[in-house]
């Protein structure tokens, strides 16, 4: 007897996941630089859930109602009426242990919302810096998968493609990848795994320009390293928690 | 005084193309398998004009007013009521020259009537085998360009993709490239430039495997050969047709 292999597939931008049948889909928002690279560093740091909203307003509202943090940013600053920003620096383990963090994002948290939207099965969010708790998750699972790339104001970008990329890499023998944008991603990041800050910053990404000029080289460069808070980070009832990773 | 270099971008699926502002650029429109390959074949063999339909009712119906020859695909076979299909060999020049061919396809024709009503300041089509005269007519013109992938049913394909690489590493000079989309695109086509049908065959390419499936590899191979019909493709006034390249 053969054993079926579930699908996986990669939408390059918010604006493609209409294309993929998300009800079915176990859905991985990626939006390396920032989102959800601080959404697993701040779960990481022991903070107890995160709340994702979709505008500035809720977030204050929200904020306001359960005495959270709120966090957000509108192109690469600290949104006005928000506490803090998009930084993983921000959220040190002595400041987030056991606090809730209401984030909103450019990019990341309206992809979320969409997925939601769409009735995935499963919501979770990953980054370089959970990449294995993302990998062994998903091989564990053994359901359809969905990659699906933040993007930038819905244009394609560079480091969220190259994060579907090294997934695929690591997990592609346990599905079954039968899409184009996949073998885009998987090729990029064989093209860029030994360096990934030098392929971002040589190949002009936009977002590694926009963050430069921000001083922000430092975040970058936390946002490309593997498993430095490497949680598993689950959207189930309206926020984003940690759960334990499995070994390897 | 330096001069300042038009920009360009590249909308890798139609699903991307309203991001971009295609009422000021020239739009590249790239089906490479087949569509646009077809479309140079048919021009450099002395047709004298295409029109494109999005239909295949409509296609029937100008064919029959205006008798000429209607061609068309559907999910890689002749659409039903039509004469011919979309393969380039079906065309040589003693079949089409001085003829009008109606042509209808699943992608191509589609994306550029989008193209078309969002007021593109001009419309060309391209494909490996006119590459030089699509280059030329880019670098001659010095206005921003859009290099607009037909993809298929609008998932991102690879061939399209490493089309819109192979402008870009000819062109890049002479442009304003902030698009990480260009960037993926180049990227991918300085890895496959060497052979670009292995390359399709070893990424496990969908359309690839979609059309050596109806034993479409000659056709394939020869969608891929650089400047075998290397005539500008220009739309204008509801038809597509051949103007001289310029001399490299």
């Amino acid at each position: 007897m053969t054993s079926v292999k579930p699908t996986l597939h990669t939408a390059l931008s918010p604006a493609l996941l209409q294309l993929y049948n998300v009800s079915n889909s176990i859905v991985v928002i990626i939006d390396v630089l920032r989102a959800t690279s601080t959404i697993a560093t701040v779960l990481h740091n022991g903070a107890k859930c995160i709340i994702p909203v979709d505008s500035v307003a809720e977030c204050i509202r929200i904020g306001k109602q359960i005495e959270g943090i709120t966090a957000g940013e509108r192109d690469g600053h600290v949104a006005e009426g928000l506490s803090y920003g998009n930084s993983p620096f921000e959220y040190p383990r002595e400041f987030v242990s056991g606090k809730t963090l209401v984030l909103t994002t450019t990019n990341g948290t309206k992809l979320l919302h969409m997925a939601l939207d769409k009735g995935a099965k499963k919501i979770i969010t990953g980054s370089f810096v959970n990449l294995s708790a993302v990998c062994n998750y998903l091989i564990e699972k053994k359901r359809p998968v969905i990659l699906g790339c933040a993007a930038w104001k819905d244009r394609v970008n560079i480091e969220d493609t190259l994060f579907a990329g090294a997934v695929i890499s690591r997990i592609k023998d346990h599905f079954d990848i039968n899409c184009d944008a996949s073998q885009i991603a998987a090729t990029m990041y064989a093209d860029a795994k030994d360096d990934l800050y030098e392929f971002l910053k040589n190949k002009e990404a936009s977002h590694y320009h926009r963050l430069t000029e921000y001083g922000l080289e430092k975040d970058i460069r936390y946002c490309l390293s593997e498993d430095t808070a490497n949680v598993l980070c689950v959207y189930d009832g309206g926020k984003l928690t940690a759960a334990k990773p499995r070994a390897l």
